[in-house]
């Protein structure tokens, strides 16, 4: 996929909530296990092998969730993480400068001394998983509609306060709803701040092949980026790694994937299912790739505009492959005929058993809400999901005025993303000095309003209220140039000076998130109300049902939490085709034309002769992953780095919906290849010793 | 809509071939009618008037047919033929330059001296319609796939050809395919082809409010443009034509649209409909979506990109619009349903008359068609489609390569759109002396090659064939860097030196075209063999199955040929709120802000105090079209043009597959504007006075 961050950009990509999931049951290699909940016996069965408690507390405490949306790996006791390039991109840029590209030319601290600081970057590292089921519910319990909302969110704040306790600088505390509603837990993290990066290869041999090969296989990708985690001014000790086997996996091996699945929707109704297929997703389709076309035609303005706009369109891109393959499985008739008959069946379950009498009413109450829903959807998502103003500084402002109003209340009272424990976090990004490129601002913001008229017609109050007699570039031109916002003592001065600063502030879009933010406030709580709330209590009802069905030995879907998955290196059939499980360093040559994005990179000319041609480089297994997995190790039953996720491939996107056994495929960099790069192209055998143990 | 011109881009927009037609049922104010079956008992009863022979016959002849897709109106005995501005939009932007930029400032001819040929206009002006179904099925019968396909494309060339005769420079004739294949029709058309252009106001007046007010309503738009039609140098003399009343039409007034609707859908089968709306439509839309993103930044790059540009901006937005509102309809629940009823009701009716047995497979056979389709629908898409070849020079090589090849082969044998009778239009075309833009040529290409990659993959052998080592820029700058076909001289070279000249070129569109040539035919032969005819063969029997149910008064889908559509002047409800049927003069300057699209050009900001703003502007009424209609007369009982069709309501755009009685409106200029308009603001009173047969 380049598998999309799933949480770093909720606009577009976060099309589900986090509310709607439920409990799945498992087929060959499928399945994204909680690490509390292995399913041991299945693995035993099919891999021969199941890995015992020393090893899964290994494996969590080994792998690294990036609060962007990545996943990653503790690769030396000196606290090196191990992710993907396009997981690293966002501080590569931030680095780069006109005069310092290092997206083109790549990065690399020959000593600690050289690494460099990512600006707006988090690593987290699991600790512990605790079970809070029971507190959860006895909060909730008999509560509907608003008030059901202010108690969750209540026990919520209150829970992961305390588990936080006095130290929010180091440790992260998140209420994880699994199998919707049919368990909550305390995932505790220790948080590392202070993050450089260490090495980065170019980015074009990171992405190799470019969107033409992103979610495509046979594929030549040296996707990888390492940093080093850091803490009061030394690498941090870290006590469980996984040591790089620089022979790579065999055909056939038992591979481990841990990381962070962002979202799936495996047992959705069917009328979610066709509310994504009729509306979200098409809508959502059409509005990205006309932004794309923006992007891409404002890169080739010139070089400073390409650098602005190369990570946003990457990010655009990627996410349109992901769509366009998520509609494509929906519309696929075998898939939304085997979710008919899946929901037939557990309806029909529930109309023999009188204990789920209460369930029998949950479809068709939740089809209701999303009909419901309609009438404003359009405006919500343009207001209170933010797509009218795609611009940091806008972003910046909400934060202050939102902030400002809910830190002045009790903790259990706050919208949950201002709640106490999460301030820090909050903090971290609003006083993140990643630079804000006043051209790129105006070019983005335009856009956006122009597209809020578009959706919304130029005669809807809201159009008239914001744009009164601007266009949108006059609007968008004279908000950042009339903004201090790219100032960070000026966000700490509103920051600090609470709502009295902010009322007071001139600067032009605090006065605007200032003017919106009632109705756009009112609308959130109309969806909370009216659809969410509605959503939530009875996806519920559907998920025991099927608990009651099927069993407890299932996995949840993904929520951008810690999960196993177990397969084999394996390819697969392609129409008549046998697609081999290895691609070679030596492919690499002969796919490369010169031209972007099939280019490769100076180093790599040079290096042709001193490489293995016959390495392998980039090879797909059969784990069970999706978006949000990218950075995530693949580790061999003895717990080492054979392999570093990067991607799957064009058929796991429908893993969105369902497990396509026979076609579904992992893709990521080979371990051998990693190494042969890192020794012989990039003169990086230092860090690689360290990789190694030595 | 700015009802889009149906068939000059053929690759977008014509979703759906004139194969797949059948009968309709009409509804108040549904219909559109062919001039020999007007509804009149339908008319008589809901209006209390209905036309009579010598009224349809001065309607038939006062009307016009604009070959790139548009309809007009003969309004003066001297030729004068008005039409919208969107449809005289590329001859103004022809003849405009970077000095002179008549789009931007308008054109005026004050004498006919000053009226300016357009380079690549023709007006067809119906004659006589003669049925020809008993000749067409008499030559077909019997027969099936490709035996089929040729016997009617051979029955079709004798038919236009004996039509035509001699004189091919003033004839055209069409074999116009009704209820698909309950009738067929010989269409005669006078062909006009020295049309210049009289009047265009600018296109800030005429587009007023551009693509966010497109297809809405309120309206306030001069979309017009007039042109006059010359015969050996002189103005052509015309008897009949329909004087323009000042007044305007009053509420509720009967009033009458003649015009050329390009396409409707409205009895496709539910597996058709389905195709159209998992893949047809939302792939169209996302593709020209980020098109529409690629062209709008382009324009945003310099005034001389952005005159290049607007014409293709204003296609692609509008056919946006079109599709968007064509999705939205198919994934409303009432419609889809609605059709799955009629479609049950009709097969059980099928399956009790024992007389229509061949047609209960039908409906199978047609899905089984579209599924058979899918595994290379997107190649032939690319290839034949042209898709990947968004360029002009290389649609001339084409028609060069294609052309050389079929003419030397017998009429009958020949692809139909190289059929004898027209090769002038084939000729009129290729020698148009329209404007060719290396640079705009380039950018378009380039990105169409780079989508051919993406749909097809990189490791397509045809992309490999076409791209070679080459980048889609290094290749479309070498492709148009390297051509001369922008020479009108050469291209008449090499349409006289035939195939041997062809192939002696060295033009690389030309090699381009003539390698890509044979598998490219392959493509369209299987999709003729294998798709095509049978659901020609088969929409055929749900045809006749549908006859037999409901009975001959009836309309056929639209086809891009004349028809009447009846109706009154009527607004809408729109939720709660009641849209009343006219705008007027003044409500423009209380909707302009100064900033495009809603800015005023200077024309009407120094008029305002001259102009009555009472006087009604822009209306809406009850009449059935759809994307063809665009430039309409909207006439009287009298016979009078009361206004000028621009365009359709938002809710019209779902015509193409129901009619929405309560909903479905048209938009047209009120005369009374034209003529306030032309006298007050634009010194046009000769025009006016010759426009009112004074």
């Amino acid at each position: 996929m380049r598998l999309p961050k799933p949480s770093c950009r909720p606009t577009h990509l976060a099309l589900v909530t986090s509310l709607l999931l439920s409990p799945l049951l498992a087929q060959a290699a499928e399945g994204m296990w909680t690490l509390d909940n292995p399913p041991t016996a299945l693995m035993r069965q099919q891999l021969g092998f199941a890995p015992d408690a020393a090893w899964l507390g290994k494996a969590m405490r080994g792998s690294a969730r990036l609060a962007g949306g990545c996943s990653g790996s503790f690769v030396s006791p000196q606290g090196l993480v191990l992710t993907n390039h396009h997981c690293v991109a966002e501080c590569v840029e931030q680095l780069s400068s006109a005069d310092k590209d290092f997206m083109k030319n790549g990065f690399l601290a020959r000593t600690r001394d050289e690494e460099k600081a990512c600006p707006a970057m988090e690593v987290n590292r699991l600790e512990a998983i605790t079970d809070v089921t029971d507190q959860v519910k006895a909060a909730t319990r008999g509560r509907e509609g608003e008030a059901f909302t202010k108690a969750f969110n209540a026990i919520r704040a209150q829970l992961t306060a305390s588990c936080v306790g006095a130290d929010s600088k180091t440790q992260r505390c998140d209420l994880v709803d699994l199998y919707h509603g049919g368990q909550y837990k305390l995932y505790r993290y220790h948080r590392f701040q202070d993050v450089r990066l260490a090495f980065a290869p170019e980015q074009s041999i990171a992405f190799f092949g470019g969107d033409p090969d992103n979610f495509n296989f046979p594929r030549y990708d040296l996707d990888m980026g390492l940093l080093r985690v850091y803490e009061n001014g030394q690498p941090a000790a870290v006590k469980d790694f996984f040591p790089v086997n620089t022979q790579g996996p065999a055909a056939g091996e038992a591979v481990f994937v841990t990381g962070h699945p962002g979202s799936t929707q495996r047992t959705l109704t069917v009328a979610q299912l066709e509310q994504l297929r009729a509306q979200r997703l098409p809508e959502t389709l059409v509005d990205m790739s006309e932004y794309r076309g923006r992007l891409a035609q404002y890169r080739t303005q010139g070089e400073e505009q390409a650098r602005m706009a190369n990570a946003e369109l990457f990010y655009v891109e990627n996410g349109i492959k992901v769509l366009r393959g998520q509609l494509a499985a929906l519309n696929e008739a075998s898939l939304m005929s085997a979710k008919r008959a899946d929901e037939a069946r557990l309806r029909a379950f529930v109309a023999r058993q009188p204990a789920l009498k209460p369930s029998a009413g949950a479809w068709d109450a939740i089809a209701q809400a999303l009909q419901n829903y309609r009438s404003y959807r359009t405006l919500n998502n343009q207001l209170e999901g933010g797509r009218a103003f795609n611009s940091q500084l806008f972003g910046i402002a909400r934060t202050l005025v939102r902030g400002a109003a809910e830190r002045s209340k009790p903790d259990a009272d706050r919208l949950p993303e201002f709640a106490e424990a999460g301030l820090p976090a909050v903090e971290a990004q609003l006083f993140s000095p990643a630079p804000v490129y006043p051209a790129f601002e105006k070019f983005k913001l335009s856009y956006s309003l122009e597209k809020m008229r578009e959706h919304l017609g130029a005669d809807a109050p809201v159009v008239k209220q914001v744009l009164g007699k601007d266009s949108p570039e006059q609007l968008a031109a004279r908000l950042v140039d009339g903004s201090q916002l790219a100032d960070i003592a000026q966000r700490k001065a509103l920051w600090e000076g609470g709502m009295a600063a902010v009322r007071q502030s001139q600067d032009p879009f605090i006065r605007l998130a200032l003017a919106l933010d009632e109705q756009s406030r009112a609308l959130r709580q109309r969806y909370e109300r009216e659809v969410e709330s509605v959503i939530q209590k009875n996806s519920e009802r559907v998920a025991q049902a099927r608990f009651a069905m099927t069993g407890p030995k299932v996995y949840p879907d993904a929520t951008f939490t810690l999960r196993l998955s177990y397969g084999k290196v394996e390819g697969w059939k392609e129409g008549d085709a046998q697609v081999p499980p290895f691609t070679t360093l030596g492919g690499t040559y002969e796919r490369a034309t010169g031209a972007e994005p099939f280019a490769l990179p100076a180093s790599w000319l040079a290096a042709r002769d001193k490489l293995d041609q016959t390495k392998p480089f980039n090879l797909v297994s059969t784990n069970d992953i999706i978006g949000g997995n990218s950075g995530s190790p693949m580790l061999n039953a003895r717990g080492e780095l054979v392999g570093l996720v990067f991607d799957g491939n064009i058929h796991s996107i429908g893993g969105a919906y369902w497990f396509e056994t026979a076609r579904n495929r992992t893709v990521a960099v080979n371990a051998a290849a990693i190494a042969e790069a890192m020794d012989k192209i990039y003169g990086a055998g230092t860090l690689l010793k360290e990789m190694q143990g030595r």
